[in-house]
This record gives C-alpha cells, sequence and structure tokens, in this order.
C-alpha cells in the first residue's frame, strides 16, 4: 500500500519550486500517516530549496512546520488512532538510544537527527521529503499531539519557530520576573516575544528601526529598545537574564552581551556562520556572560511547548497562502514582508492535481 | 601612624621597576595591617606597569598575589589578630551591597570592586599600590586566611591564578569524573590542571607542542591531547563538560568548541580583547554549547580554594626571586621561561633599604 504522493519540490537549486508526485514508503509497525492540513514556511526551506547551505538532494520537498488529521496508524503504534490532530516538525528521527536521545534531546543526538526533509531515513536509505504534500508518514515517537483549543493553521509555526525559542527559555531557566530580550522581529522573534511573555518573564525586544513599538507591545513585548539609540542601550546595560538573538545574519553582538547582567547568556537561534565583527571578550570576561547557540527543541519539550500554548492561547500570526503561491512568498521573505509567517493551506494542492 | 614603606614601583610606562618610597594610610577601625613576605608576579602586573591596556596610573606599585603575617589589626577587626598568616588578591574593596557583593561575587560589583593596585581607594580617594613592598593596609573583609599546611610562598599565586581557575571550575559545576580541558600551560593553566584533578576531574591538556606531556601529567592531567594534531582532535570531539582557556592573545576557539559535550562551555579566563579570527556559531548552535568568560574569583570561593588546596596540598610551581631581578623576569614571561611562576622573596627588599 505505497502511498502516491502529490506535493510540490525544488528540481534544482535554479528552479521554482512546482508540482511533484512522488511515493510515500509503506507505514512501517510504528508510523502514523497523516494527511497534511497547514505547513507553515521556514526560512530554512528557502534556503535548503536553493542549496544556500549546500548538501541539497533534488528533487527537494520543503517544510518541516506540519499539522495534519492522522489517517491510519501501524499496528504497534499506540498513542494515535485515526483521526487525532498531529503535527510533525524539523525531525522523523534519530538514532534512539546516545545521550542526548536519552534525555529527551534528539536534535542533538550524536548520530544525527534525520531531518523532515533533505535527509536519509535511518532504516530505508531513502531520501526524507516534506510538508509541502498531501501525506507524511512518521515514526510515532516523533508526532506531537496538537490541542483540539489550538487553531490548527497558527499552530503550524509552532513545530520549528515555535520550539526554536521556546527550547532555550526553558533551557535557560527563564521564570515569572526573568528580564529576557529579543533580537529580530520575524518568524522566531514575535514567537519567543509571544512565549516569552507567556511564561510571565519582563519582555523587551531590540529593533533597529523606531516604529515598531506597538507590534511588540502587541506582541508581549513590555519594553522596546532601540539599538541605535546608545542613551537606550545604556539605560540596559547589566540587565538582562537572557537575550535570545533571532537574527539570521552576522551582526555585531558586543552591543547586547553588554546588556546582559551577571551570568546572562545571549543565545543565538538564527545564525549559522562565522560572528562579524568576531565578539570581544571583555564584557564575556568581566560579567562572566556566555555567547550560545540552540537548535530548535527535543520531542518532549516540544509537545509541551503545545500544551503550553494550547492553555495561555499561544498561536504564531500567520498568513495563509495556497501552494501556488509558494514562490513569490519565498521574495517576499527574503525582503521580511510577511507577519509573521507564511503558512501553506494544502488544500490548495487539490487544484493542481 | 602612618605607614612609611618601601616598595618597587614603575614611575612611567617606559621606565624599568626600581625602588619607591611610599606612605600606606593610617589604619581605619576595619583594617588588617600586613607585613609581606611574598609576592607572586602576574602578567597583569607586567602589563599594568607598561599601560599595554590603559589607565596606569604612576608610581605604578603592582602586585596582587600577597602573602604575609598581620601586623596589627583595628579595633573593629574580628577575624584576625597580630601574628596570623594571610593573604591578599586582585581586590582590597567593592560596594558591599550590590547584588553581586551580596552573593559573595565582589570582583563583578556593580559599582566596580577596588583592585590591589592602581585603583582609587572608595573611601579617602587615594590610589591603591600593590604587593611589591613590605606592608600592605586592607580591610578584614578582604584579608585571606591562609592555612598554615600551605607553603607560604608557593601558596601566593593562589591569590591570582589559582582563584581566576578555581572559579570557573566550581561555577561550572565540576565535579569527580568531569571532562575537564585545559588551553595553555602558564601560570593560569598548570594551576587549572592542579585543581581540577584536585576536584577529581578527568583531566586534558591541551597543548601545541609535542614533548609537554611527561610535565603535564605530573601537573595533573590524565591526557595530552595535540591541538595541531587533527585526529587527536577529532577522537575528543564532543566531549568535555568544560574548557578552562587560559591563553592571553587572540587564538582560534572553534577547533576547542568543537571537542565540547552537549551544553559544554569553554571559559575564556586569560584574554581580554577580540577574538581572532571570529568563532563560528555552528558548533554552538548544533550542541547547545557556549562561550563565557570569567574573572579572578569572590572572597568566598577565595578563602574556600585556600582551604581545598591546603586538605589537597596543592600549591603553584614557583620560581623564588629577589625583587632586583623583577624587570629580567618580566622579560622573562613575554617568552613563557617561567615555570610557572615567579614569586618575589620580600626579605630581599632590605637590601633595597
Ligand atoms: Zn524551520
Ligand atoms: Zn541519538
Ligand atoms: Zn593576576
Ligand atoms: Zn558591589
Amino acid at each position: 500500500m505505497s502511498l502516491n504522493i502529490l506535493g510540490y519540490a525544488a528540481q534544482s537549486s535554479e528552479s521554482a519550486l512546482g508540482p511533484h508526485q512522488f511515493v510515500r514508503r509503506d507505514p512501517r509497525a510504528d508510523d502514523v500517516v497523516i494527511d497534511i492540513e497547514y505547513c507553515g514556511v521556514c526560512h530554512s526551506d528557502l534556503h535548503q530549496a536553493r542549496n544556500d547551505w549546500g548538501g541539497a538532494i533534488y528533487p527537494l520537498v520543503p517544510g518541516h512546520e506540519i499539522i495534519g488529521k492522522v489517517v491510519s496508524v501501524g499496528s504497534g503504534v499506540k498513542k494515535f488512532k485515526a483521526g487525532d490532530r498531529v503535527g510533525v516538525g524539523c525531525m522523523v528521527d534519530s538514532c534512539q538510544h546516545c545521550s542526548s536521545c536519552e534525555a529527551g534531546l534528539e536534535q542533538y543526538c550524536k548520530e544525527g537527527m534525520t531531518p523532515t526533509y533533505n535527509g536519509t531515513d535511518r532504516h530505508d536509505g531513502q531520501l526524507t521529503l516534506g510538508g509541502y504534500s498531501e501525506k507524511i508518514v512518521v515514526s510515532e515517537k516523533f508526532v506531537l499531539r496538537v490541542p483540539e483549543k489550538l487553531d490548527a493553521k497558527a499552530a503550524a509555526p509552532l513545530l520549528c519557530a515555535g520550539i526554536t525559542t521556546w527550547s532555550p527559555l526553558r533551557h535557560w531557566n527563564v521564570k515569572p520576573g526573568s528580564k529576557v530580550a529579543v533580537v529580530g522581529l520575524g518568524g522566531l522573534g514575535h514567537m519567543a516575544l509571544k512565549l516569552a511573555k507567556g511564561i510571565g518573564a519582563d519582555v523587551t525586544l531590540f529593533t533597529r528601526s523606531a516604529g515598531k513599538e506597538q507590534e511588540a507591545r502587541r506582541l508581549g513585548a513590555d519594553h522596546v529598545v532601540l539599538s541605535t539609540n546608545e542613551q537606550q542601550m545604556a539605560d540596559v546595560a547589566n540587565h538582562f537574564d537572557l537575550i535570545i538573538d533571532t537574527v539570521p545574519y552576522a551582526h555585531d553582538l558586543d552591543p547586547y552581551t553588554a546588556t546582559l547582567n551577571l551570568d546572562g547568556t545571549l543565545v543565538l537561534v538564527g545564525l549559522i556562520g562565522q560572528t562579524d565583527p568576531a565578539p570581544s571578550t571583555a564584557s564575556l570576561v568581566m560579567g562572566r556572560r556566555s555567547i550560545a547557540g540552540s537548535l530548535i527543541g527535543g520531542i518532549k519539550e516540544t509537545q509541551e511547548m503545545l500544551d503550553f500554548c494550547a492553555e495561555h492561547g499561544i498561536v504564531s500570526d500567520v498568513e495563509i497562502i495556497d501552494i501556488q503561491y509558494i514562490n513569490e512568498a519565498y521574495e517576499r521573505m527574503l525582503k521580511s514582508d510577511v507577519k509573521y509567517r507564511f503558512v501553506i493551506d494544502m488544500k490548495s494542492l487539490k487544484a493542481t492535481a
């Protein structure tokens, strides 16, 4: 019972995404077959489709912010049944026996986690293909319950943008009253504001452009600091317990580390590459501050985050699009022209079929 | 009863150190007057005497690894009496009421700690003058008990080199079995090996030069990794909980961060300046690793460290010198030609008088 699937794929690094027919694997005993309703559009989708990071394998079907309904389950599946609303994020498998996996941090699997797309299935060696498609087949261990209270389409970005900001908030022990700052107001940044506020932190947005104040406050910021204003920056020196830096390109970290309190951490969640300019160490040494990185989140904490969002009424701000609009959407993302996440309504795929 | 004191001072950034007469303040109620027996020679002494970091005020009397005997105490002093063996490190005062001071972390005082030399006394506004001198007058809050079991001359470097490496070992929770690596084998590095080993960690020295293996093992290393050997570096990928990086000049951090385990930290204790080359963020993000800094240590933890060293028989490897040798000693330090710390026998000052 192989599944013939319609999706959207890039056929090469230069080609626009377009319709693509492919076959999903026969469900294994632990597999869940999911009818995809919505799929969020992450910057990674764009960069991998265009091979900006190297290693792209074509045809490449992006998409790792997947929300859908269970169609059927393998004989060994216990957690899910047909009709359940579920989600799939950035990972679909991991070794399950290393120290990271045993700690519920499959994203740091010592043998390498299996990404939802452009990865290699560890059992059959097949290329993984993502959520810009009708259905997906995923081991139940990597399937999340999506509470019915959550608006499905606006919950899709929680699976990547949400967990990527939630995980550092939890790991660095943010509590009510913790002083948290967010750098960058895009898909990740707007979720960081909402989640930090949901936890009860005192939340600040750093921004380079005046006029974002009202918007930032709507999203959960208690304060807005214009990072180009020296006085405003000096006013928050030695202030923050945690800074979540979501900026995806190289930028100067020193002005931000100077605003960390003793033992504070600036955690990079958007930047993979070399820092530029090079950070100076004085503010690290003089205040026992840290610059750290964090990658998405584990399955257990992703479930916690979804449950937390249901309880606190937190979802992403989304613009719903048809799959046929995806190439325009990518161009708009490059100009940061989206508030704050595109989500594909997968019903639109049927118009293609 | 002002104290006329003989010391050694730099009269300008270009001049060699030489004899210098000055006056210590009248002891205040909380002051301890200390007859200095030994003073360790720290790289900071050299850099500040030569104004390498700016801000030097002359005449500058260096020295912040001070061991001596109490001569007399002010009327309010409770912890010390004449004849006690005591030590003074890098600080002689702080605000005593900020959150850092209240946490026993006076080195991170929000109002700025008062350094032992080249600082300004917060009560009388006088320039502080360091341990290359006969006597020093210090508030009891910044005086350490030096257990009689410790060899006084070899204990002097514990007050800076010792606490600078002890504090991060404790803050980052190194325990028996923790995997700790040390970068750089100088005054700080050799203390890091001894202290980490004393705690019971599994200790590795990173070195750029073959042939240091036997020496490193004598100092406490369980393993030696040649950082220029790719295979040896690959063998310790994802391995360390904590790396104490004592190197005082800019160097590539990426090969070391790659050897950190999940949630591992590389802590800089020797480098104040810009990183060069700029660290890449991939290994931070992919392993939730951190690059941090740490500055000396608080008074409470300095006392703990001295007591720990007495219990475990840990002191510095020292070369005892006369004060008249200090300028040659500085030249040798610049060539790393010392194993591992010069300590001035202050009796030699009398030959100058
Ligand atoms: Zn993503
Ligand atoms: Zn694993
Ligand atoms: Zn020192
Ligand atoms: Zn203070």
